[in-house]
């Protein structure tokens, strides 16, 4: 009886979001452990089920760095960004498509979705372009620093002949974050940033962010103060006044672009809250931060 | 929370009924006041936004009788059937087309389906015979008596081009359960077997019949005694031994041909449940009778 | 040889009109009875048939009037409007909708049409409100009188999914004149509105409106005086002068209306003749009142 | 008023042949000169007004013996078949596909048809091969003498691609009735044939021919002795025993083949009577011989 | 292997013209035998089985003069313009539409193409009207004499219904250059207009007029001195100073025209070189001379 | 010149293989470095411009050996199939997935085809059953041994609904040989049988297997023995008398199965050889070994 009342207070969610486009990025807590990813592979679906149209973006920053570690390569950072060697690149790719994208295509088919496994270089998806050396200021010296970051991409272009005919033909994607440039490197691009691009581009109703945090806090130790919903003309201040600091900077920009692009609302969620996304879909409330225009 | 589980929980129902054609027929309670009927059309229009594609067939006798009461005419039955003269036709087109039919459309809309009205008569969706007279035998003298039941129709045959038009468009049909003969005349029809017949021709999963009853009881007066599944070859025994009898027979007798013609499972449930339609479909145990091949 | 002779003289107008959507409403004489309203629809198959796309919208006052005193309740009017009672309501949804509109559908079918009945409230067809109550002056003491009407409506909007479908099918769609508001409630519309309205909408290119006169008279006692042509812009001066006087002055604002939002050309015919509506198409004089831009 | 009656007494037939094909023969009398052509032309557009598909092949063969005349060459026939060598060829290629082909086409686009000429040759319509020798008896020496017709063919087979689409996109085809061997050699072929063939692989409704005679006659010198209807089955009777004999076995063979490969009525009528292919259509009683199964 | 690295060479201009229209005008040496028609109707076949869409208008000035000659007529012209009596006109169809385009149409189909030979008068694909009288000045006198060109046409218009139908479909259509005025006169047309005018109607990639001279050559005598490229503003100058002259003025017109209504690039090449088309279109040199913007 | 002669000449194949679907098996030393991956893919990309529909599925055993070798991972093989832990099937996906059909794909789409890479998990494309476990006689005691292979499967069955969407969009699909169980476990395959199985599904054309031998030899050490056509019913005499043996097993027992299955022709050919492909495609000899009904 509870099931069917249940179903009947979602019908307004469902029917608001019926055929609308919803792109969701798999990160942290989520992905963490087979249990996770099925659990999150089956609130996709169920998504499919009553009418949307979702589509996956994955990262996996931490299973690259414990494959490099297996392999005697020592990760390194700079401003965030992964710097990427040759080698690096390669297990990127082997990690992000051929580990994470495989599981999660296998999660999704198994409870019952169309899943299909592709990256930004299937039909040269995302072309990127490498991105400008990172620059440091010494401090001792004033000196700047100039750090190549090697195979690292800004994205150029997003061409979604391919996502357009998944979405016809029913199928659920799963993206890999990697570009190609013109002349066939593949890129290591953020994923987030992929998310939010060919969200825009598919003109997509909603963003959301799976991250390991419960969104944007006014006392990032109050999870009290969470703020629910915020405009994308109040983020700079949020930024400005610190209360949007870090990584989480990266995580809101991309928002905010995806919104002005033409995404209708971006949600910043906490990925380690069980059914997350059907949580801050089909309630009132929702669970994370909603930012809209 | 428990939203978002129970979606979880009836994810499997929604897969396994994804794209199949469910054919219900409004009955009894159902159709009682206005607060029912709107119910019951909000549970049907939740069908159709997980997936299914409902079906509407209504009934309408105690509508009618008030109706001719109103107007100063005595509404006759013989062997169950409504003896129709064509000024009670005209009561009946009236009472089922114009009115009850219309309510539906309107609560369905409401509830944002894309309800339309149809009748046995456009595009003569149901070809149908004048019934053979009804013969009785007097059991004083044991003389046969033949009482000729009037506009009284038997189905030919339906022509589902309409109704499958309207499944491709979207469409939630509520049908009204009248049929035409071959120099235009209407016939009044049984409501159960025009759903049951169009169902078969539609190849719909299920036929789901809303009744007063909780469904084929072994002992009529404890519910207790609810036959929750029931094969067609079984039926015969069941009557012959009395646990159906009466006004249950044509119902079982429908379903059993619907069955037999090609729907999955056809169910006799109890319309004054709230959201039954939905507990038969979406539990396990469902809340009526179930028949199958 | 005279047929053949007569289809080659009417070729041009066949030609002229192929697949032109033609509004036709049926009125007055042309359902007086049920010989008249299988000639209509006879003519009306017959424009499908050499290519054209009829659409048929029907009136049904004197047989409204008629249940009503049937049921004892005393019809009312006021400036021309029926006051519409909720009790009243029912009984022109079930005229309209459950009698004329039906017997309209056998006729087209009889006479080889795929006729579909269709009203206002299916896929909300048209959206209406509540019309203003009616001012009057009590001359007597020079008050103002506010008289509710009761469930009368104006358009809000003719959303024409349904009947672009049908004209896609080959269905002549038949439609009964009442309305919907955003809460569900039926109201009762004036039938040559909801014909005019529906024409513009549907970019017909003719709307024909079926009278009881021959069209606009000169001179109201002689026919020989009757205005064959007539532009929207010369409408004003023949009301003001009161050639278009009473009745009349609605229908012809009607046609006005449509006119100018999009329909070619209103014909305002004389429905007592008969084979009026193809008089009226397939011969260069017609026989009516045309009204273009 | 007349148009109009008879308009709604040709409406059985229109609704009877709609859409339904309708290959038409011109021959005779009914391309004797513009007049006569553009009449026929008409009635053929006509057709196409009323829904039906019409098809034409033309023949043409007193053109094409003027033509030879002119340019000095002199026609010789055997057996009824023209004696075809190569520079006979080209000019019945000009004067079928150049000159006859195209006035037809005029015609028909003149009269509002979207006619288009194609021959046997187009993407190889029609393969055909080299009919074998004609072999005649030498009277006063008892001796055989075997004659070589040059390019003249038999149908081998019709590929009917083109006829598809432009039937699809509602184009009048009109016809040459000349083939193409496998190694690209035009072959002169019979008309009637051609039309019979085509109408054939089409599934055509009706094959219609038009000839200079009244149809099969008992008394050829008594037009009232028409055989209106005969059947495949009894036309060998006829031609046993004479009533059919010389030109017009050919064509009554034709017509037999055509109804046995899935044409449902041939019809051989008298292209001198003015819209005689309208006046066997649109009347009971229709004008010529009509053979069925 | 060298069939290969060939096949490897050609794939850049292949993909760069993929699914790209061609109209090639044939003419001159291209034409003037069998053999050499058969050499450029493989040609053009091979362009469609590499993935262009060839569209072929074939030219026949000599073959006409040819048949006029044998008929005892006198070809006349003036100004370069055939003078076409009625009877003139007939030949011209024939020979053009009869004889020339359906021996092209069995070379295309013989190597492998889906060929379809259409005229201007087909669906009045070349609506024209009457050019005007050709004005000349008597020398001796001074007096303006007046020559009246008979049946001789300019384009009025060009409606592509049928190429595009054709174009779909992956037919060749090879097109004869007369067109229809709007009384259904046949008018003899100016064979590279017309093939300029259909490429700018259907957006051709190219134009390729085959003739009997190199292209545009600074010195008419030195083959050496071909101009290779030139743009379509340079056009005046080389007409200006001589370069451009004669019968080469039109032609060159003819594609200054066609590249100024959307064609890419016309080149006026010759067709006494074998595979002269292949040539200018699969090496980066080209053979003749290209006019683009 | 020389390159349109060619291009002349390969013509006759082009036609044939029209539309053809082509299944190429990439392995051995056309994968050896980034040079011979590239020339393989524009050989590859050059078939679809022709005309045909490639598809590609490519193996990786050396690859996945040299990474498991980095991880400190012996490879154990047994009876040709590679044990496959947990570990080493991650190893797999990683390499076949990640690696090696990104790098495929990235060569494709740089020379203009539609690449895009998916895997026998992409929708659940290859159903496989684990492999029943190996079993091996002990020489010194007579006694069987039964090894567990591990994760290496056995088809089940191919559901080419991904790839016949990929098909109908100009997609030129790159698979890896991967397979699922139905608990949704991947598993490892055989490329060959892969490549022969979707071909056979497919109903390709060809099935071309890209190997490190010129074919089927009948003295392995002279390649002038090579055996250029064999009939799939001569195989079981070339295994029976050794000239087919060792690795050349299964690789010609999967072209027999895939030719039983529906592929017209299977190829053995030599990598090795530039171009191998086109040469086995565009000349009437081939280079390797045809298989055949």
């Amino acid at each position: 009886m509870e099931t069917v009342n249940i179903l009947i207070e979602a019908l307004p969610y469902i029917k608001k979001f019926h055929h609308k486009k919803v792109m969701i990025k798999y990160g942290g807590h989520a992905m963490i452990d087979s249990d996770a990813m099925s659990s999150t592979a089956r609130d996709t679906v169920l998504l499919k089920y009553v009418g949307m149209e979702p589509m996956v973006v994955h990262g996996g920053g931490p299973e690259i760095s414990r494959s490099m570690s297996k392999l005697g390569k020592e990760p390194k950072f700079i401003g965030g960004l992964r710097i990427t060697d040759s080698e690096t690149m390669d297990i990127v790719k082997m990690v992000l498509v051929g580990k994470i994208n495989t599981d999660i295509v296998s999660k999704v088919c198994l409870h019952g979705g169309k899943g299909i496994g592709i990256s930004g270089k299937d039909n040269q998806l995302i072309k990127a372009n490498k991105k400008a050396p990172h620059v440091m200021v010494d401090n001792s010296t004033g000196e700047e620093i100039t750090v190549d970051l090697g195979l690292v991409g800004e994205i150029e272009s997003v061409n979604t002949e391919i996502m357009e005919m998944l979405a016809e033909n029913n199928y659920i994607p799963i993206v890999s974050p990697i570009g190609v440039d013109e002349v066939g490197n593949t890129l290591n691009l953020n994923a987030d940033t992929v998310a939010g691009d060919i969200a825009a581009k598919m003109e997509a109703e909603k963003l959301i962010i799976l991250t390991d945090v419960p969104g944007i806090l006014e006392d990032p130790k109050d999870p009290e103060t969470l703020i629910k919903k915020v405009k994308v003309d109040e983020i700079k201040d949020l930024i400005d006044n610190g209360i949007v600091k870090d990584g989480m900077i990266p995580k809101v920009l991309t928002c905010v672009n995806a919104v002005e692009n033409g995404v209708k609302s971006a949600h910043i969620i906490d990925g380690r809250i069980k059914h997350s996304v059907l949580l801050e879909i089909f309630t009132t409330k929702g669970i994370g931060t909603m930012i809209t225009k």
